[in-house]
Order: C-alpha cells, then sequence, then structure tokens
C-alpha cells in the first residue's frame, strides 16, 4: 500500500492510497479522511460509495464531508467505483465498465475477471483499513446513485456487518431500471434470477437484520423516474415491515450540489448510529 | 445576460451565467450563489477570485462556501481568471494567459485587447450583479493565489468600495516573485514603475483607506518561499500603519482543501462588516 496524497483539511488529513486489490486483480484507489481524533485514538469509519463515472476523487473534492467528520469524529473511506487499467476489460458507454462497476462480482466474461467490487467493498477493503489505520470496527456505509445501490444492497446482504446505511438519490431497483438492467445483463448475464442478489428493492422483502434505510432524494433529479424510482424500494419496504425513510428535497437535483447540502446530516446519522 | 446552469444548494441557488463583457470584448462567465434569504430581499455580494488555471467553477464546486452564505444570508459571485476564446490570445505555459489574467488591464499587445480583468472585476462585474440580482451595495472581496493578490490590490485601490477584504494564500508582491515577474513583464511591459499599481505590497504604502488586511496561508503551501511570501506584504503595512493579519495555518498546503478548512470563518468575517 502506498500512500500518494496527505492534505491538511479541518484540523485532520485527507489522504489517497493505492495498493493491490486480490479481489479485483489488480490496483486500487481509495481515499481516507482521518478527523482531528483519530490522532488521539481509534475512530468508527463511513463508507462512501461514488456514482457513475467518479473515482476516489469526486467525493472527497466536493461534498464537503470533511467538516462534519471532523465535528464528529469518524473517518470516511472513499474508494474507485470499478477496476482500472489497459489490462481491464472497458466499453465507450459511460454507464458499463470502468468507472461503472455497480458493486457487483461479475460472473460473465470478460468482466468476470476484474470486476468484483462487491467483495471489494464488502470485504477486502474493510479489513485493509482496519489492519492499518486507526479506526475501529464500527463501520456505516453511503453512496451516491449506483453508490447509494451499492450501498443499500451490501448493508442488505451484510447482517450485523455495518451500524448504519444510508443513500443519496440511488438506484433503488437496477433489475427494472435501464442503467441497471444494461449492467447487470453484462456483469451477471440474461438470467434475471441472479440479479436478485444485487437488487435493494429485493433484497429487502427477505432481509433478516432490520437495518433501517435512510434515502435523500431531489425532486428535480433528471434521474428520478427512469433510473431511480424510491418509490419501488419504499414500498418492498413497507411491505416487509422494513424501516424505511425517504426524504425528498424539493428543487434539489443529481448533482454534488445536493449532496453537500445533506451530507453533513447523513454524517450526523451515522456518528449516531456508530457512538452509541 | 443568460443564465446556463442553476442548481438548489443549501436552500438557496447556485447560478452561472454568460455574458458580454465590454472591459475584456468578449464572453466572459461568472457564478453566484443566492442564499435562502435573497428570496426575501437584498442581500450583500462576497466576490471571490480564483486562482492560476481556474474558471467559475472551481470555487463553487470545492470551497463548500455555500453552507456558510446561507447561514449568513450573504450572495457570493465567483467569476472567471480571464478572458478566453479562440481569438483572446493565449500562452502554453499555465501561468500567463488564458487561465492567468492576473487581475490587471494590460497595456502591451497582444494582450492588451482582452486582458482587462480589472475593469472587469472593480467596475463592470459588480455593476451587472447590482443591476441584475437581488442584492445591495454593500461588497466584500476575497480570493486565493492570484486571486488573492486580486482582491488585496482592488480592494486597496478602491477606498469605500469593499466593506471588507481577505486572501487565502495570495501572492502580496508580485513585482518581487516568479509568477508576477513573469505575468507584468508580459502584460504591463518592461518599465517596472508602472508594475507597482497592481503590488499590494506597493499599494499599501500609500493606502488613504486602511481596510484591514485578512490573510491566511498554510505553512505546508509549496509556494510560500517562492511565490507568496506573505511576510513582504506584512512588513509593508506594519511601516505604513495598516491593519494586517497574517495567520499561519500549521500543514496547511495550496489546495482547496485549505481553502474549504477556514472559508467559513472569512464567510462569517465579510458577512460581519457586510451586516453592521
Amino acid at each position: 500500500m502506498e500512500r500518494i496524497e496527505r492534505r491538511a483539511c479541518f484540523g485532520g488529513w485527507q489522504e489517497v492510497h493505492r495498493h493491490r486489490s486480490k479481489a479485483v486483480d489488480g490496483e486500487m484507489r481509495f481515499a481516507i479522511y482521518l478527523p482531528p481524533q483519530a490522532a488521539q485514538g481509534n475512530v468508527p469509519v463511513l463508507y462512501w460509495l461514488s456514482g457513475l463515472t467518479c473515482t476516489e476523487q469526486n467525493f472527497i473534492t466536493k461534498a464537503g464531508a470533511q467538516r462534519y467528520a471532523a465535528e464528529h469524529g469518524l473517518a470516511i473511506v472513499a474508494c474507485d467505483t470499478s477496476p482500472r487499467g489497459e489490462q481491464v476489460a472497458d466499453h465507450d458507454a459511460y454507464d458499463l465498465g470502468q468507472g461503472a462497476g455497480f458493486y457487483v462480482n461479475a460472473t460473465v466474461a470478460p468482466w468476470s475477471q476484474h470486476y468484483r467490487m462487491y467483495d471489494y467493498v464488502a470485504h477486502e477493503l474493510p479489513a485493509l483499513i482496519e489492519q492499518h489505520f486507526p479506526v475501529t470496527k464500527k463501520r456505516a456505509i453511503s453512496g451516491h446513485s449506483m453508490g447509494g445501490h451499492g450501498a443499500l444492497t451490501i448493508a442488505l446482504k451484510n447482517p450485523g456487518r455495518y451500524s448504519s446505511v444510508s443513500a443519496f438519490s440511488p438506484i433503488v431497483a437496477p433489475s427494472r431500471v435501464p442503467w441497471g438492467e444494461k449492467a447487470f445483463a453484462a456483469y451477471l448475464g440474461s438470467d434475471r434470477e441472479t440479479w436478485r442478489a444485487y437488487d435493494a428493492a429485493e433484497l429487502v422483502k427477505t432481509a433478516n437484520e432490520k437495518l433501517p434505510l435512510l434515502i435523500d432524494q431531489g425532486d428535480a433529479d433528471e434521474f428520478l423516474h427512469t433510473q431511480l424510482q424510491p418509490g419501488l424500494l419504499q414500498e418492498a419496504a413497507k411491505a416487509a415491515g422494513h424501516p424505511c425513510e425517504l426524504r425528498m428535497r424539493v428543487g434539489y437535483d443529481h448533482s454534488y450540489y445536493f449532496i453537500a447540502s445533506f451530507i453533513g446530516e447523513h454524517v450526523a446519522y451515522h456518528a449516531a448510529a456508530m457512538h452509541p
């Protein structure tokens, strides 16, 4: 593991590291914000998953989350959205291939060789973070759009692993919207039964642990009625008796201006769950 | 004038506009953040000047200033750092030509045709803002690096125009450092006497209005000892009896992580000056 960026920020440190990942069989980068409290002792960790086209940089430069992490004493880890590099399969479209890993373990060639972002985020990355940084084993997870899908599905699939989960503008039912159908057909193949394992609106039907789902969604989001449709998750959660709070935000779109406006509330929510 | 972006942000609106500028004889873009209070009445304006290579986008996407502007009820206007376009003179270097206007009125060809950023920022832009947006005539000005130089010099050259001025990591003595020497030689010519009109460490010697100068500077800034040298302004201000507060910030560099960490203090400072 090699540290490639380190910048003072709100009394703590915003760092970027690269390392060899077994899960994706290639180099991966992640960002970690260490709040001032991490100089005195171990702090809990919020994992952040970004959306289509993003790297580890988008969240750390645009969301303004460090201020809140410093206030509440938690670290934030933001990883890349796919494996990268010349040897890694790719596609011309922005919504498939590099920058669009969809947080699944691909089972179909050529994607299956490197596109194992589910294993990376759910298992390899937390183990790496907990080995090398001053953090506790308390974890929370959140994300935006494709990353909101990642956060919801990874939390639902791993009961007990996360203290809390939230999402901004998530793709809640990828099996039923164009972004998800395209990606899952490529990464998982044509058998739609296999898609259910990565679909929050399906997973919520059978989740044993009723970890509350917190979602913020702008009502001026250009993808709301086509790709996102948070009502599909809300309905499935209600039918399953799974707590789900959907907060519609009037006038907000799909951008980081939306995330920046409400990330403080999400950081406070996760901090309360992890600092009992 | 045409609005080309409008995004909800912290209860207000982050907008970007383009318009035909007389000062630079070409199209210019600027960003304006209108806080929630602007829906009820006129608000004062903080003008922000960015550094080398920046457009109007850098500050609005990376500084996180909207939260503080919304808290304090002030608008923030961030403009581009030079004229732009195929017909505008340019240079291969990042520190001359487009993206590097240095907030002067160029007097030497080919720069003199469009590079009149001093007139644009000091006169044309505020007049445009005050004509078209719900703002008062209370103004403050701040900036980063080359933009810190711009803020300090424009405030010093226009007594009574600004309620307050501040800067992050400013170039305080451009006549005596490589960035400034290169730009001023190109834009203003070889007669160094003409450079004094755009050099904060010179202007402070004769400023009638003793508007306090507030400067934040990271001590891990890679340009501190070569290009910035804030002590040169501090000494000149002291000799002139001009109030100047230089706050050295341990561990901080030249990046937007530094600006984001302290922009809240600057917004509060300007709000206090403009909301008497």
